[in-house]
C-alpha cells in the first residue's frame, strides 16, 4: 500500500466517498488509488473553482465533507474564491492538495509556489503530510477539522512522494475523533429566556443549522410563546423552507432598507449567528445595521449545537414542546403572463418550485425578493451566496445535484455571475446532473450601478457604464450551454418561459433557460 | 481630489496607461475617476484570471506594467494562478486590490478575507494603503517594485476609505523610482569568458531580456567566438526568433529528453537564467537535468541588464562587436494536405506566421516541435507557458493584443487548458483584438495521460481514463467561441486548416479554429 491508498482508504473509513477533483500529474497516484476504490464517486471539474464550489454545494446539502483534488499551488488558487465562500456557508470540505515531492521542492522547478500560504487565508487547518506514513493520520486530521461545528475548510497538503512510497508500518485507516457539539450553560439559556420574556418586540436571527425544518419548529414555538420574529441573515446558506415549514424573514441586503428593517426590534437573540452589518462600507451610512438602542444577547455560538440549544430554550421560555408549531401554509401564485418583470419571475419561480426541490439563488438584482416570495411555495431548500465572491451559484449547484440525485436542483443564476465559472455546466452534462439552470440576462452589472450611487461615486461617464455593460457582445448563453452538452432555449416572455420551466422540469438531466429581460 | 483620483493621476505620470479591469463595489470610485482619466485604456475581463493573465501578456510585449483592478480578497484569488505564471515569466504587474474601508474590517463583512495573505505567496510586494494621502506614494512604491529587474509583481491594496476620502495635502503626482539595472563586476565577465575558452562542449542559457532581438545578436557573437550553443529554458516568456535573428535551441520538457540534450555539455554559462530541473519529480529519475560533471558558471543575474551583460562578455571573449552574428535564414516548409498530424501542424504554422507575429503556445502535447520548426518562419516573438499554470494563453493574446494593436497575434492553445479561462474570449470580441486562435481539440487530458506512465502510477483503469477523459461530452468550440461574440469554424483535415488559417489572418478581429485531432 502506497500514501494514495492510504489516503483513499482513510477518506472511506470516514464515510467522506465523493471526490470533486481536477488533478495535475503530481495528483497521479491519487487518480490511480482511486482506480481502486470504486467505493468512492470521483467527478471531474474542468476548472478548479468548479471543484471547490461543488464541494460546498454538497456540504450544504449533506453536512459531510467531500474531498477535492487540486493541483499544487495554482489550482488550489484558482478554487480559493469558492472556498472564501464555504467558509461563510461554514461548510465542512476537505481539500487534498498535490504539491511537489519534498526533495524535489529545493530545485524550484516552475510550477513551485508557497502552497501552505496560499491555503491558510481560505482555510481553517491546513496541514502538509510529511511521508507516507503520516498520510492516514493526516488525512484523519483533517476529516475532524473540517467536521468540527459548524463545518470547517482543512487543506491537507501531499507531496507527490508521499503519495507514491509505500507506506512502511501498515496499520487500519484511521478514524476521524470529531469533538461534539455541546449547547451552551443553563444561565445563558435561562438569560435568554428571560431577555425575550421581557422584550417588547424580540427577534431572534438564526444561522446555519438553525435554519433546517426541525430546528425551526422550535423557533416557532419560541417565537409563539414570546411575540419574536424569526429572522435569517441576508446571505444563508441553506433554508428548509415553504409548506408546512416555519416562517423567517430575511434581513435585508442594501444598508439603509436592512437598517429600516432592524430598527424596531428592542431584543436580538443570536442562535450560531451575528448581529448584521453592512455588506460594504458606504459614505455616511452606518457598518452596524443594528439600532444602538437594541439588547443583544447570544443564546448560542456556531460552534453549538443550535438544534439542541432552541430545544432547551423552547423549555426556558415555557412553551410546549409537544406542540405544533404554526408552519406556511401552501399558497401559490398564480403563473404570470405576458412581459417579464422581476415580481413575475418570483412569481413563476414560487408556482414551480417542485416538492422538495434545491433552489440556489445568484439572481442578485433580478431576485432580491424571490426568497420571501417562494415561502408559501411546495416545500423545498433555499441556498443564497454566502461570502460575495461572484459566481458561486453554478458550481455549488452542481454539488448539490451530486449530493441529492433524487431532488430537482433550480439555479437562478445571473449573466454575469454565471461568467465567472460557466465550465460548471460540463460536469452538468457529463453527470447528467438533474438541474434547471435559469439566466437572467440583464446584460449589465446592475448592482455595479446602484453601489456606484450608494457609494457617491459620480455616476453616469461613458467609461465607467462601459465597465457595467454587458452587450458588447451579448452572451448567447443557449450556445453556450450547447457548446458543453446542456441544451436550452432562449425566452423573452412569461409564457415562453413557464413552458420552458416546465420542460426543464420534467426532463432527467441538465437544461438552461435563457431570460432575456 | 480624492484617493482614486490621486491613483490614476499616479498611474499616468508613471506611464502606467493600460488597466485590466473587473471592478466590484469596493473599486467604484476608482472606476469613476476613470471617467476623468481618458489617457487610461480600461478593459473588461468577465473573469479575474482574464485579468492577470492579461496583464502578464502585456506586460512580455511591453516591458512596463499594467495595473489590474481587483475586488477584495476572492477576486484576487481568482487572479493568483496567473499572477504565478506572470512571477514565472519576470513580467511587471501593478495589481490593485480594492478592500473595505478599514473602519468596516472590524465588523466581519461577508466579503472580508485576509487580502495581504492572499497576495502574498503570489507577489514580490504587497502594501495596504493607510489612507487617502499615501497613495500616490504607495501606487509610486507599487510601481518601482514592478519594474525593479527583471520585472515583478506588486499587489497594492486600496481600501474603499482611502479611495473615496479627499487627499488633504495636495501633491504632484509621485514619480516612481526603480534602480537601474547593472551589469557583474568585470571579474564574474573575465571568468565566464575564460571558462567558455577552456571549455570543449560549452553551452550558454539566456534567459527573459537576453532572448530578445539584440542581445540575441551578442550572443550570437559569443557563439561563434568561443563554439558554445545558445539554449533557452524550456518554458519561457518571450523569444525573438525567425528570419534574421539569432536562433536558439530549447531545453526539452520531458525529463530523460531533457538530461539527453544535455549530458554533452561541459560548461553551462548562465544569463539571467538557473540551470534546468526537473518540471516534476519523477521516482528514479533526477530532479537537477544538467551532468554531475558540467561546470555551471553564472554571468549574470536575473537583476542584471542581460543585454549589457553580454555585450560586455562579447568585448571579453575577444569578439568582434562590430560584425554581424549569422542568423536564421527564412526556410518555409511546404503547406502540408491531408489528414492532421503534429508534424504537419508544426509546418503549417511555421509556413503562416506573418512577419512581426506574436505566437502564444500552449499547445502542449500537440505542439512540443512547434517552437523549433518556427525557428525559420517570418520574424516573429513565441512565448510560452512559465509558471505550468494551465490556461495562460487565451488570457495572455488578450494583453499581448492590446500591447501591441498592430501586430497578429496567434494562440495556440489546447482545448484541456483553454476550458480554464474561455471567458478571455469576450474580451476578444469586445476589444476587437486580432487574435487567431487555434484550439487542438484532443479532447483528453493528454499530458496527463504521458505523465501517469512517468511518475509510475498503474495506468489504465477505467476511473483514472475517465478522470483524463474530454469526449463526454465533446465541446464545441465553435459554438463556444460564438456565443461570446468570436467567430470561428471546426476542421478536422489540414486542407481546411490552411483555408481557415488565411482567413484568420486576414481578418480584423479575433477568430477561432477548431482543429479536431
Amino acid at each position: 500500500m502506497n500514501g494514495a491508498h492510504s489516503l483513499t482508504q482513510t477518506l472511506l473509513a470516514n464515510g467522506v466517498d465523493t471526490v470533486f477533483a481536477n488533478p495535475g500529474t503530481s495528483e497521479m497516484h491519487f487518480v490511480a488509488a482511486l482506480d481502486d476504490t470504486p467505493e468512492i464517486n470521483c467527478i471531474l471539474g474542468l476548472f478548479e473553482g468548479v471543484v471547490t464550489g461543488a464541494a460546498d454545494g454538497y456540504a450544504r446539502m449533506k453536512d459531510t465533507p467531500a474531498a477535492t483534488l487540486l493541483h499544487l499551488g495554482p489550482g488550489l488558487a484558482n478554487g480559493l474564491s469558492n472556498l472564501h465562500n464555504a467558509i461563510r456557508a461554514q461548510s465542512p470540505i476537505v481539500n487534498v492538495i498535490g504539491d511537489h515531492a519534498i526533495y524535489h521542492r529545493q530545485y524550484d522547478a516552475p510550477l513551485t509556489s508557497d502552497v501552505e500560504g496560499a491555503a491558510r487565508p481560505f482555510s481553517h487547518w491546513v496541514r502538509t503530510t510529511a511521508n507516507a506514513d503520516s498520510v492516514s493520520h493526516d488525512t484523519a486530521a483533517a476529516i475532524a477539522a473540517s467536521l468540527t461545528n459548524p463545518g470547517q475548510i482543512a487543506s491537507l497538503i501531499l507531496p507527490a512522494d508521499s503519495a507514491w512510497n509505500p507506506v512502511e508500518n501498515q496499520q487500519e485507516p484511521e478514524k476521524a475523533f470529531v469533538p461534539a457539539a455541546g449547547i451552551p450553560a443553563d444561565d445563558i439559556i435561562e438569560g435568554a429566556a428571560a431577555a425575550l420574556k421581557k422584550a417588547k418586540n424580540p427577534a431572534i436571527l438564526l444561522g446555519k443549522n438553525a435554519l433546517r425544518e426541525v430546528p425551526l419548529r422550535s423557533a416557532g414555538l419560541i417565537a409563539e410563546a414570546t411575540g419574536a420574529d424569526l429572522l435569517c441573515p441576508n446571505m444563508v446558506a441553506r433554508v428548509t423552507q415553504g409548506a408546512g415549514r416555519v416562517p423567517v424573514k430575511r434581513v435585508p441586503y442594501a444598508t439603509p432598507a436592512a437598517v429600516d428593517f432592524l430598527k424596531d426590534y428592542d431584543l436580538l437573540v443570536l442562535v450560531g449567528s451575528k448581529a448584521p452589518v453592512g455588506f460594504f462600507a458606504y459614505p455616511n451610512r452606518p457598518s452596524a445595521l443594528t439600532p444602538p438602542a437594541m439588547h443583544v444577547v447570544e443564546l448560542a455560538q456556531p460552534r453549538h449545537d443550535l438544534t439542541a440549544s432552541l430545544e432547551a430554550l423552547v423549555t426556558a421560555v415555557g412553551a410546549d414542546s409537544a406542540k405544533e408549531a404554526t408552519t406556511s401554509a401552501l399558497d401559490l401564485p398564480d403563473l404570470p403572463t405576458g412581459s417579464i418583470t422581476k415580481e413575475k419571475l418570483g412569481d413563476l419561480l414560487a408556482n414551480m418550485i417542485p416538492e422538495n426541490g434545491i433552489v440556489i439563488d445568484e439572481s442578485i438584482t433580478t431576485g432580491f425578493t424571490f426568497f420571501s416570495t417562494a415561502a408559501t411555495a411546495q416545500p423545498h431548500d433555499y441556498m443564497l451566496g454566502t461570502g460575495g465572491s461572484i459566481g458561486y451559484a453554478l458550481p455549488t449547484a452542481a454539488g448539490a445535484a451530486v449530493a441529492c440525485p433524487d431532488r430537482k436542483v433550480i439555479c437562478l443564476e445571473s449573466d454575469g455571475s454565471g461568467m465567472y465559472m460557466p465550465q460548471s455546466l460540463w460536469t452538468y452534462a457529463r453527470e447528467g446532473l438533474d438541474i434547471v439552470v435559469v439566466i437572467f440576462s440583464n446584460r449589465k452589472y446592475q448592482i455595479l450601478r446602484d453601489e456606484m450611487r450608494n457609494v457617491g461615486a459620480d455616476f453616469g461617464g461613458p467609461r465607467a457604464e462601459a465597465l457595467m455593460d454587458l452587450t458588447n457582445p451579448t452572451i448567447d448563453w443557449v450556445s453556450l450551454a450547447k457548446s458543453m452538452g446542456v441544451d436550452g432555449q432562449a425566452v423573452d416572455n412569461m409564457d415562453d418561459l413557464a413552458t420552458a420551466f416546465r420542460a426543464g422540469l420534467d426532463a432527467q438531466g441538465p437544461y438552461l433557460i435563457e431570460v432575456v429581460m
